[in-house]
């Protein structure tokens, strides 16, 4: 695994962030891939969404039950977005503004600043479209969640 | 980068597949995790659907401009959901079917047998679901995503 980029926010600390790009659904932020591959981003700009991948870089333990900062009991880490995963790999669906050469500007980031990023993906609404669904013990309302910020429990 | 897992579905060989979970909606598979890490599934079975973040373990090369199965123009590797990306890495977002123990049934299965797995996440149609989108150059109807196979072209 290579670092592709790297991924610009206004977030410099853990604690106090959203919790994910529907609580940051107003801040901007900039994915800045490597020159290299800047090839590889042609066409990315017909997508209104992107998928972002990218290593959790300041995780630095393992826990297999996690309290998941919408809930108040513990969950198996596979059932929740937490960083402190065996592969510390996160996952972000946000909105892409539009690109200029190797940059591309962002809508809705909810990760730290310089995190490093090992992949995009152009959301594609004939693949990740899901009419019906139901998210287990997340309970919250979206109002509940758009206010919600990271405390240290995964630090 | 460790993998926790296997995928296993009916796919043994790279061509000749759904070139999407759309295409494979009915196809089911298993996720087998590593015994070790079983107890990061609990609460898992109470979404309706995850995402599988995989290696395309048998991508051997990288291609930074691909023509993608559902176009006949080459695309940048970014604006694609091709296996010939920097880090060969996957994203199949599949309906959960049940679990028992260390094993997860799921459906909609696109990926080939043998997988390894980098790590899950749950369905959240609260951080998730997208309302309108726009896919850039993926013109096809449904119908013909559904009907599409793979080929040989990113072997």
């Amino acid at each position: 695994m290579q670092f592709i980029g790297i991924i610009r926010s206004p977030f410099t600390k853990l604690i106090d962030m959203p919790i994910q790009p529907r609580g940051a659904s107003q801040i901007e932020g900039e994915i800045v891939i490597d020159s290299r591959y800047e090839e590889g981003l042609q066409d990315i700009e017909g997508f209104s969404h992107i998928y972002l991948i990218y290593s959790f870089h300041q995780a630095k333990r393992i826990e297999l039950k996690v309290v998941p900062f919408m809930d108040s009991v513990p969950r198996g880490i596979f059932a929740t977005r937490s960083p402190l995963r065996p592969n510390h790999i996160g996952l972000s669906l946000v909105k892409l503004l539009g690109r200029t050469d190797n940059t591309l500007k962002v809508m809705g980031i909810d990760v730290l600043d310089g995190t490093p990023l090992l992949d995009i993906k152009p959301y594609i609404a004939q693949f990740d479209h899901v009419g019906e669904s139901r998210s287990g013990w997340l309970s919250a309302s979206d109002d509940e969640i758009v206010k919600k910020r990271s405390d240290n429990r995964f630090m």
